[in-house]
């Protein structure tokens, strides 16, 4: 029996007993199983940056490789447990939008309401559906239990709905602070080909934030050493603000959410 | 030769050399092992919630897994290292009461003073037992060294002792706070019995937190989503004070130790 | 086919996709590596204390592991990637130095510059060769390919240049300390033979930090109860400034690089 590979991302941080119980579940369930960390340190109950974790490591694990994706706020209410699959993974989540980024982004074959209880670990608690609903799920699933023995397919699965950008009077474009990592880079929701002006083909000189123009453009952030602040192509797609050696987000005060011009 | 799983809970963090060095040894000493991380991030020293952690994860984890757990204020004196066996599992940490709520909830099969230093790493230093004793101690364990070979069987082996419930003259019973989790909420030392009056029978209508009287009764999170808070069964089998995506223990001022009353 | 294991050091933090990133990497390419964790809370662009948590952890894993060593504050920048080859394993990092406290304990037999870009991840982004560099070079090296197949043999890597010790009129010897453990430790960049006097051969009787004599020696943390600081060997072979139960880096005020004296 070859080994078939789960990973866990979670808002669970890392203090308690609920990483360990997960894991209990899924290894008691599927003794062969691989279970890799990828993050519990989401923030709390925050399924925006559940999305951005998940699109920005997911896709680029082995095939059939199951994910367990746990931020859920609405744990016991009326929220659906699902399970998606993509091309060459499965996904097991609260219905909650914590997926969509991903499947804006991979081809999405089926998405499943998780309804089959007798997969649950029992008696199901009403606080820790990690253990009792999503981790026996994922567990079953990586043993080769089709997708389809777990609930009915469905099509109206929550998607996370961002701000769009935003055409202002002046020629600039206002977009958004999509997320702000641990060193303080700010992952803005433009695209390199925004900055050529997308269709329109007008090229962009930098961004204002606040008050404040960020116009140096880099490739490397080391390049931006004897600047404040710059910008440039992150590694998830969307352009960054960033310092170098420094918390841009902190000169900045930027924060998520905060808007952000990208000016001609 | 098939694989052993070796789950590890500590206090060191993960900042430094500590956790790798303990997986170092135990990979060394059994290289089919499979480390499996359950948390790092327990406070600095503190035993009881080392102990919690304990119980709500390592029942859950297959037949044979060894389970290592270093909480060590004491490390270098002369607290003992033990073994202690239950039914399905085998547990290797230090003497000092961090494995005695499992201890009430599992029946303990036997429990060895850990005393054959030919299984230590050598030298064996003044300030690291995790990777000098525990760790090589969990590799032999799980490679199927007997425990009997690691020392004489004990039985007085350390209890960590809470103080206990109190009856109070208005009726009310006096408690209080076991844990508080990273989302914020509060596990109480009540459970679900003592809501109902336990044998006497008479229900209780809520808990007394200072001067604030938390009656809202839920089931799920999400079902308390109008209330500032309220209270619910939890996942480790107590009552839980909280609040629906924010952290009852900062809105009520909960520490661990706070005291709380149940009242009629 | 054997697993082969592949040990993981970052200043990543777990917050964010990138430690799922380079596992799904990691995997990818060599779907039955072990990926064992060892920190990502190494301090953001810090290379000296990523060096600390190569030194302390990476030489006790069993033979042909690959360490994957990634705090690379010049990602992007002309820093070349390096392959470190010692008797038993094989080190994977940014030429920074983050391998040089381990380089001056074990025996390396070889450094190469990572150059043979067919082993990349393409596109390779510029912000993040974790994934699209280190990640594929550790993973081919644990599948057996050759080190000098990813490049040149190069002697003029980079090395850390600690503060030497000075040698101070009153007979003290001036060094400093090294690094500050999560519960507060003090190590030292003094060993135990600094302490009873190295070559020379006059013992000294403590440590001067700031205005305050720590003259109190002792073997096991738990010795020194009944002090307020005290200074004992540490599990990393160097002397150690700690408190029973307390953060000595907050009762004395110490910072990494801080000046200590050892006096006479």
């Amino acid at each position: 029996m070859s080994r078939s590979l789960i990973t866990f991302t979670s808002d669970f941080g890392t203090r308690e007993q609920y990483v360990g119980a997960v894991k209990g579940v899924l290894l008691s369930i599927n003794p062969v199983a691989e279970v890799v960390d990828l993050s519990h340190d989401v923030p709390s109950h925050d399924v925006l940056a559940g999305a951005f974790t998940v699109v920005g490591s997911c896709p680029l694990f082995p095939s059939d490789t199951v994910h367990l994706v746990v931020v859920d706020p609405g744990v016991g209410s009326a929220r659906r447990a699902i399970i998606a699959s993509t091309e060459r993974h499965q996904y097991v989540a609260p219905d909650n939008g914590v997926l969509s980024l991903l499947m804006e982004r991979e081809k999405v074959s089926r998405v499943v309401s998780v309804e089959a209880e007798h997969y649950y670990r029992h008696p199901v608690s009403s606080t820790f559906h990690a253990r009792d609903i999503f981790a026996p799920v994922a567990a079953y699933l990586a043993k080769g239990v089709d997708i389809l023995k777990f609930g009915p397919e469905i099509s109206d699965y929550k998607k996370l709905v961002l701000p769009p950008q935003k055409q202002l009077d002046d020629g600039s474009i206002e977009g958004f602070i999509l997320h702000i990592d641990k060193f303080g880079n700010a992952t803005t929701s433009f695209t390199p080909s925004d900055l050529i002006g997308g269709e329109t083909g007008r090229p962009k000189s930098g961004f204002k934030v606040g008050d404040v123009k960020v116009d140096h453009r880099v490739e490397y952030y080391s390049d931006g050493a004897g600047q404040e602040v710059f910008y440039l192509t992150g590694s998830s797609g969307y352009v960054e603000i960033a310092a170098f050696k420094q918390s841009a987000a902190r000169l900045l005060n930027l924060r998520r959410g905060k808007k952000v011009q990208l000016v001609p």
